[in-house]
């Protein structure tokens, strides 16, 4: 189970000024705590400022200029990710691609040329979300076929299955199937896929924040159980970051150290 | 997910001594305050004192006067097991039988003769613990042929796959083998069969008590998730507690709402 920081949204206002002057500091301050805190990756949602894909290179580059850590391109503007990938140095994973036409023909090519991990959305073609574990697994079919078709080693897909948020009518028991999805993804694929989630979705909404971390550390080891590889989590929750190492822990084929919990 | 309080232990020496004197006081205060904590059922662990198999009737009665959850009565003695359903005027459940064949005769029989639910630790006939997945399932095989052929509706049977201290040298993985080994019981048995797990055995033996608190928290959704039905455990440890109920919140069929987390 490997942690990406989920921290690094454009969305925030403090972010936004700073990509907009083109400051460095902010962004990279807040990488090295990212850093600190476990991230094992980092996720670059790059949110409005993808309009000028720009934006994305200079947020690469001051990014990497601080860490080594693989950097995942997270933007619907095709531009932008390809940006993206044209600035870095260092491991760079687009995030992502989904059965929306637009993007299949113009992100599928940025995995093939550049022969980056791309992150696929189990997504319908209209973005919305399957209602059920049978819809899901469908999805991971299509995109299989896709980025075949695109000439894309498939070995190179890491598939998001969609954490649903709780407060959906059938969040909850979405979030359960997701569980079986990514249990069931290798053999209905025939390799060992990777799979990635955010944790961030099951709690998004309105809450009391001390239930919402609750809900974060319980649902997490039950991912961790189900095989995922990648969890994109806010890496500030100190008590989420516990568990997903307390998981790999448990998971570990190695012996068992209290030292390493 | 039930919540079964383990910590009505005789062990505990303020406990021994009111058994010993049977002053039903202290028993009584310590589950109300299981109770409180949000125990569903009471393990009565007697111990030491289950030479004694009238200890085990006095321990019964006194709980059964403060509440009326059910009782596991947990005890390696057959007598102290029937004294106490004897003693009993609510929910009794016997806790339990292994394919150690002394425990087969004797205990066996009460289940049958008190028509109560019976608890069958997956331990070989020697006590020792299978040391793989294949191991447990060839023992709950012949568990389930014991309790046929001892005439026991097997839907009375609760399969307990044994959790194993992450102590030991392969603890954890045995602890991921016992998530399949839940997960299978169902489909292997050919019917519903419930499963209840020990969730201190898990971080039995020294350790820093936070690690072990995160851990517990991190095993239990992944036990749940797995369908375990009742979790065996100490109840004032209340992060575990929540996250026990959290895990029903998630698992729920219902219509998810923040206030019954």
């Amino acid at each position: 189970l490997f942690i990406v920081a989920d921290n690094i949204q454009i969305t925030n206002k403090l972010l936004e000024k700073a990509v907009r002057k083109e400051d460095p500091y902010p962004i990279q301050q807040l990488v090295k705590k990212c850093e600190s805190a476990g991230a094992e990756a980092i996720d670059i949602n790059s949110g409005p400022v993808s309009q000028n894909p720009g934006k994305m290179a200079f947020l690469v580059q001051v990014i990497q200029d601080v860490t080594d850590l693989p950097v995942l391109l997270d933007s619907a503007n095709p531009k932008a990710i390809e940006a993206g990938l044209k600035a870095s140095n260092k491991t760079a994973i687009i995030n992502g691609v989904s059965l929306e036409p637009v993007k299949l023909e113009s992100i599928l090519p940025l995995a093939k040329e550049y022969g980056t991990d791309i992150i696929g959305y189990l997504l319908n073609p209209d973005s919305s979300v399957p209602p059920d574990m049978t819809g899901r697994l469908n999805v991971a079919v299509e995109l299989f076929k896709k980025c075949l078709d695109a000439g894309i080693d498939t070995e190179k897909l890491i598939i998001d299955p969609i954490v649903a948020p709780v407060i959906w009518q059938d969040g909850n028991i979405q979030d359960m199937e997701v569980l079986n999805v990514i249990r069931q993804l290798p053999d209905l694929l025939g390799f060992p896929v990777r799979t990635i989630a955010g944790l961030s979705n099951l709690t998004t909404g309105k809450g009391i924040k001390e239930k919402k971390l609750l809900l974060e550390r319980t649902y997490l080891p039950m991912l961790a159980a189900s095989g995922l590889n990648y969890i994109l989590m806010n890496v500030f929750h100190l008590e989420s970051v516990k568990t997903a190492v307390a998981c790999r822990e448990l998971m570990s084929n190695g012996i068992f150290t209290w030292e390493s919990v």
